[in-house]
């Protein structure tokens, strides 16, 4: 993944980051965002009991929930200031169990239309540095004006 | 919703809500399963900040996994005793703001073949007691021996 | 499925049937529209080789595409005269090899909103009088222009 | 995309060959299969008539077969001989318009499980030798017997 973030103007890096920093859930299950740049965005969230499901692994709704989020701020990079995103829809195939100390849920935007947006996210488990992928989202993404 | 608990084997019953006790998420959150019967089951959620989104909003990450818990649930009411289930996909639909007091996830199988079981649910939004139907999803789940 | 198409205005069936007959798809395969009513469609598709897969079934692209087409003028019968859909997305799971004399495809609009509309349709394999759900399906429109 | 065709075995590539050409669909409308490796496939389709929908550009529906089916068999060149594959469920999404003299259907193998494989799908119509992505796919599939 190419860290872009150098080109993208310091209001839309604030922008995304603010977004983040208010939304409950990411920051209560300790999700942060690790890269951001044009059309691309990564998050991580390290394995808690928080986030698991009844055999130890990530839970697949938190799965879900991270790729909706890498694909939505990777969507927001390509917005002008002031807009914010809506999830349309998303569909996830899970590949393996996610097993590991960390979630890595990188997003990319695959078309930016004139109000419809389509994504990829990718999502990793990591145990002891190494990656394994363990599910695949598609997404439709809306513009919406901003929440102030 | 047809309440058809009591033609469920208590063994079956046991097994959805011990599977269920087991999930660190849906505990943490305070999700419960309000109906179980053959091929349906009902999750609830009540709103709290820890499921909100950055406009204070059910986070469409918890709705997914709402979903996704409600789908797989009504398909392991129709397995036999000891199997459990896994989310092999699933792809959801977002219709309206999800903005309530609590959030109740309706999973129905539509098919349950020999090894892939295919299931929707509806989620809706209650606010005064008044339902809005908010996220529609529809999921692929695969039989599995339950874990020990 | 209610057969409602009295309610209809007859430019909007009108509307809809011209758009049916100018593709030439559904028009090749011998597809045509059955049913039409506020936020409902019916299309119906008799069996052929051209529209077999390698075991004599329907094949599924057609399936799809019949899914497809029956959503689309679900959405086209909500929508004022002279706009016309386009699919932005769509999610089929296939139930049951499609066997029969023909296929039936019900689409029915879940969600009206303003620029996107989001349905589910049913597909039917019809055999000597008896209908066996063979697939299920979840789709957003976009309204936009109709075609002069 | 990597040709690869080297490295199969020539009764892998005779199956898959044997296979489309019993698809009744695939061979009216023209359809054929330009590459083959390990995990990839490659689909192409003229346009015509046959193909087309209302405003003139290639049908979804046909769009969506078109990546079902490069999904297909870019699954089927990791399968043990004699084995077939059976689309489980699809999600396309539909990026811009497929305006152009031919359609090119892209299928990758994501992950090949113990029963399912899950691919994407890239699909590009070309116009005067240049291509342009307008639909993305995603897939789940099983292996099944072959057909005899």
């Amino acid at each position: 993944m190419v860290d872009g973030s150098n080109e993208l103007t310091q209001l839309k890096i604030s922008e995304v980051r603010d977004s983040f920093g208010r939304q409950g859930l990411m920051t209560s299950i300790g999700a942060s965002c690790k890269e951001l740049s044009h059309g691309r965005c990564a998050i991580e969230l390290p394995f808690s009991e928080l986030v698991g499901q009844q055999q130890g692994f990530f839970h697949g709704g938190i799965i879900g929930a991270l790729a909706d989020v890498a694909g939505g701020y990777a969507a927001m990079t390509l917005l002008p200031a002031g807009r914010d995103v809506l999830t349309l829809e998303y569909k996830i195939n899970f590949l393996k169990p996610a097993a590991g100390d960390r979630l890595i849920a990188e997003g990319l935007v695959l078309r930016m239309g004139k109000s419809v947006c389509v994504t990829r996210a990718d999502v990793f488990a990591e145990k002891d540095g190494h990656r394994t992928l363990c599910a695949a989202m598609q997404q439709s993404m809306m513009a919406a004006v901003a929440a102030s």
